[in-house]
């Protein structure tokens, strides 16, 4: 059993590999409450969701076990593989009867509805069966596959489970035997499968699949699903230079995209997503690590296209994002690239649930009027099963190996027992981060060893302690970079980080005309929002902040499952808000009054009462 | 010879018929060199394009008179027609017998291409005859159809021209046979022949043009054309509650559906267009009039979805908005209408168009970095000819008249001799408006006769006096209303009008978040913007005005063809313009620096070397 979420171990061309996620035990801190959620609420919730909205009797009426028509939309038996998938990281973390139990049930049911030749999607049987793969484009069925793919090895690498990997290894057989080598030329409209067929070859060791992924991603461009920028089907994907079109395809491509440069080392494709990579952090990128700024199409906007109130940034994107830049960094092994999985996962995504467990986010704006709120479901629910599959997967993002040494990625309090050059290392951090930025790292051995230890210095923090066995080291460390510190190291050593975490006024490049003159507020990996229930007496879209504030940041155990607030006074110039018409002309004096305000992190905002929200206030300058 | 733009003369549900452009000559002011311009530089530069691009051949090939393929895009026959209608009024204004030649030149050429049957579109000819009605949602039949209608019968009011108007109602009557009332049911993806089969109704008397019309607004909202949004199909015309869709698309519909009501009196379609325009002008349309938010879909967006960069705001989209509001105004006589053409006519419009009268802005942001320059022509060229249509026909707009007599709808140097009961009324306005707010309108009568003046009174001005012969009346001239005057008229009597020229700072409701904050200034019926070539030493973009600062209005001649410029003293707060990240910490303390600014009128940007543009600055807060 080793549930690795990407199996880089055999890669030759990735600098790292992960650590599996059992071998992590997330305790007592910030995540592990959400885990433990999540096992709780969200998982059970959502299993009854899928039963009631028809998800899984889907797979049961393709199995002519029960009788009705197809339920819901075409690409619906992707949100069953996505809980299955979080499942097996669940179970991966801990065992539990009663909750493999359901998901053998499920299983039970998927294979059911699986045809002799292998195809197995719900919605092409009886009266559709005759449309399989006819439309590439819009039909999904190709997603469909890679989810059901990276459900199965999840599964499989967490409980042993043979059964659904065994179907998902026919179906994908039979994709070979359709789009492979001697079948025709096909790609999906919705990127995934190139992913889930590279992990399939590091599962299995079979070229063909490994093939199969080089062959769809080398048939981007080509017209196969309509030649458009928002399937990122205009150009071949050697030839992208602009991060384009519909987020979640566009991120997943570039997942499958990474995954084949770790196993090929393909300069030319590198070099592409290096690009790509560029082009989104400095242009196209949420303060939340959001992406997809555009409504139409779900897509990528134009360069600096990053509007507030009509932001996208579907919460899928910001996973999609969290889920690329986890390639980029076992390929690279670079800081920058955790640094945008943090990003967006304290922020764009984990704003898409609810503190109850149970509610989501599929669209995420950064300024509302108090109209957007989490639904318990989507038509479209594509995002409350990939929000449960990433926090259950989380154990396995927090080190990762490489022959050197140890790569400590994420700060929580978590107590690790790692596989290491044949021995067992033991890693007890103790933390409470996000919250504070004093991170103690000690090391159990069975015997001393002599290795480096890679210690993430986050891109935001300002001022960095490191100390050994309690004596600070005096070499830097340079925040958005690896900490290196080699030696042969003891049992009970112990590593202590000094992140300092000190509130950030933040601005945007000024080509964000909207964001021109505004600053949002950062702490730690956390950005921060202004919130109506907070702030009595003014509306919060009115704030100005003085840039030379001086703002507190202050723990607040009983507020939104315990969190840490941001104080401060500024100033309010008061909107007419009962204004009727769009233009009027100004008083002639304007209320300009001083006002405390309170800032909550952003992943929590939309849990109260419904009221105005905003990430960017608009600062206040001094005059001369 | 009468060329009203829109002849309601007879029109049982119209408050207003308006005055023929030949009715009115402007002399000296801002328009008549405008039209000037357009004669002598616009009208044969776009002959001479249309000629070059292939859209006059494509007449030639489909009579069979030149060999070749169909060249450019399928609705460019439109183009040529809007061309025509442009040179009618031109020749209604002032003859000019070679003008007139090249258009008869051109009419023989699209007459020629008419088929037996009455059709005529020169891209169905041929390879795509059998092609023809097949797509209304896409091919735009019907739109070129309107277009051609509409030339017709300018060109026919102007010099009385029977042939271009002969093939117009034949193919009229083509489309009568086709979509019916013995037809199949039909409507097209883009409005336009709406409108122009209620004018050829009016034209001609006859009643199944009308009927016509009524049918295809009917025919909406059954998914004739696919039953899109951005197409106007979602809905039946009579349940929309929201302007959505397409700008020019929504916005000619509601052209025809005005015209409609004017001739059938139908509560239920003039409720629908009220609630369409306060949409619009409440939560919709720019500070310049431009409409049309999105460039997905050239679409009006969301609700306070009013992006400044990304402004896609199509010129054609302006013109549309001001032959809308004509049309409204004519069927209500309410001068909120006029304010909102005036608006748009000397900003959203007249921006589309470059000083030099040949160069287009087919997309028209309220914010840019210098990149965006206006073009000699387009692929997709609908707005460059629009611009000359309207241009052209501005004599009609300044006069209207009812049953008590003249309305006074726009200001500028002109003299008018109208025919009103029978007998003819010299108007002689003398005044420098826009840039300056008094007028002076001296009768000129054969008797004197008892009759009333309607002076509109701009809704944006503060302080208005009105006086008769020199004494002032003390009745409070309420701006955005018309002010009426009931007397015995004399040869000789003037009315003076003064409406105050304050330089407006101009505030957006706070639901547009990207305006929060921001002023821009106004003055007159002009908007003005802030352009890098006058504002040396900042950037205009890091621009504050305090809200109490001192704006002066200045004159200068040899500026941009003359304009009056507002210049102040205001703040930078220097943004970093090499910041290469998209995101960074404020400095401890950012420079703000006193300096002078200059503004010019928002429809003379990008005339002169390319730089940094923005309508709305930041609002420099004052301390308490």
């Amino acid at each position: 059993m080793s549930t690795r979420v990407v199996d880089t171990s055999k890669s030759p061309y990735a600098k790292l590999r992960p650590v599996p996620v059992e071998e992590v035990e997330l305790k007592n801190g910030f995540w592990a409450k959400r885990l433990k959620k999540l096992r709780e609420v969200t998982i059970p919730s959502q299993y009854e969701l899928l039963e009631n909205t028809g998800r899984i009797f889907n797979f049961r009426r393709a199995a002519g076990r029960e009788k009705g028509g197809f339920q819901g939309l075409v690409f619906n038996d992707s949100d069953v593989y996505k809980w299955v998938e979080a499942v097996g990281f669940l179970l991966a973390s801990g065992f539990d009867e009663k909750l493999h139990s359901v998901v053998e049930k499920v299983v039970n049911d998927i294979c059911a509805a699986q045809d002799d030749d292998g195809y197995l999607n719900t919605f092409f049987t009886f009266e559709n069966r005759a449309q399989r793969w006819t439309n590439l484009r819009a039909m999904h069925e190709l997603y469909c596959a890679g989810h059901l793919i990276q459900a199965a090895i999840a599964l499989r690498r967490a409980t042993g489970d043979e059964k659904l990997f065994n179907a998902a290894v026919r179906f994908a057989n039979h994709i070979l035997r359709v789009f492979g080598p001697d079948g025709r030329p096909g790609t999906p409209g919705h990127p995934e499968i190139e992913m889930a067929m590279v992990e399939l070859y590091r599962e299995t060791g079979d070229h063909r699949y490994l093939n199969m992924a080089k062959t769809l991603i080398d048939n981007r461009g080509k017209g196969i699903v309509g030649g458009d920028v928002n399937l990122i089907d205009h150009k071949p994907f050697r030839q992208l230079d602009e991060i384009v079109g519909h987020a979640v395809r566009s991120l997943y491509l570039n997942c499958g995209a990474t995954d084949l440069y770790m196993e090929t080392g393909e300069r030319e494709i590198w070099n592409v997503l290096e690009k790509l990579w560029s082009n989104m952090v400095k242009c196209k990128m949420y303060v939340t690590g959001g992406v997809g700024s555009r409504y139409d199409g779900e897509a990528f906007g134009f360069n600096y296209e990053l509007p507030n109130v009509q932001a996208y940034a579907e919460t899928c994107a910001a996973i999609a994002n969290f889920m690329w830049n986890w390639r980029m960094f076992l390929a690279s092994g670079e800081a920058r690239f955790v640094d945008v999985m943090e990003l967006a996962l304290y922020n764009g995504v984990l704003a898409g649930i609810s503190l109850n467990g149970k509610e989501y986010f599929y669209v995420n704006p950064l300024a509302d009027r108090g109209r957007h709120r989490r639904q318990e479901w989507f038509e479209c629910a594509c995002c409350p099963p990939n929000v449960a599959r990433l926090i259950a997967s989380l154990p396995g993002y927090f080190y990762s190996l490489s022959e050197d040494g140890i790569w400590v990625n994420m700060y929580d309090e978590n107590v690790a027992r790692l596989k290491f050059r044949g021995e067992e290392v033991s890693i007890f951090q103790k933390t409470d981060y996000p919250w504070g930025g004093r991170v103690e790292i000690t090391l159990g051995l069975e015997h001393e060893s002599a290795f480096s230890m890679f210690l993430r210095i986050p891109g935001w923090s300002k001022r960095v302690e490191v100390s050994l066995n309690g004596s600070k080291i005096d070499e830097k460390a340079k925040p958005g970079f690896y900490f290196r510190i080699d030696r042969i190291w003891r049992n009970g050593d112990t590593i202590e980080l000094y992140f300092e975490m000190e509130i950030r006024k933040i601005s945007c490049n000024p080509l964000v005309y909207e964001n021109l003159g505004r600053i949002a507020l950062g702490r730690g990996p956390l950005m921060y929002c202004f919130e109506e229930v907070d702030n009595t007496g003014f509306d919060v879209w009115d704030l100005l902040i003085p840039e030379d504030a001086t703002l507190r940041a202050e723990w607040v155990p009983n507020l939104l499952d315990g969190v840490t607030v941001i104080r401060g006074e500024g100033y309010v110039q008061d909107s007419d808000w009962k204004q009727d018409s769009l233009y009027t002309e100004i008083e002639a004096s304007s209320r300009i009054r001083k006002v405390s305000f309170t800032a909550i992190p952003y992943y929590a905002w939309a849990n109260r009462e419904p009221g105005a929200m905003c990430v960017w206030a608009r600062l206040m300058p001094k005059t001369v």
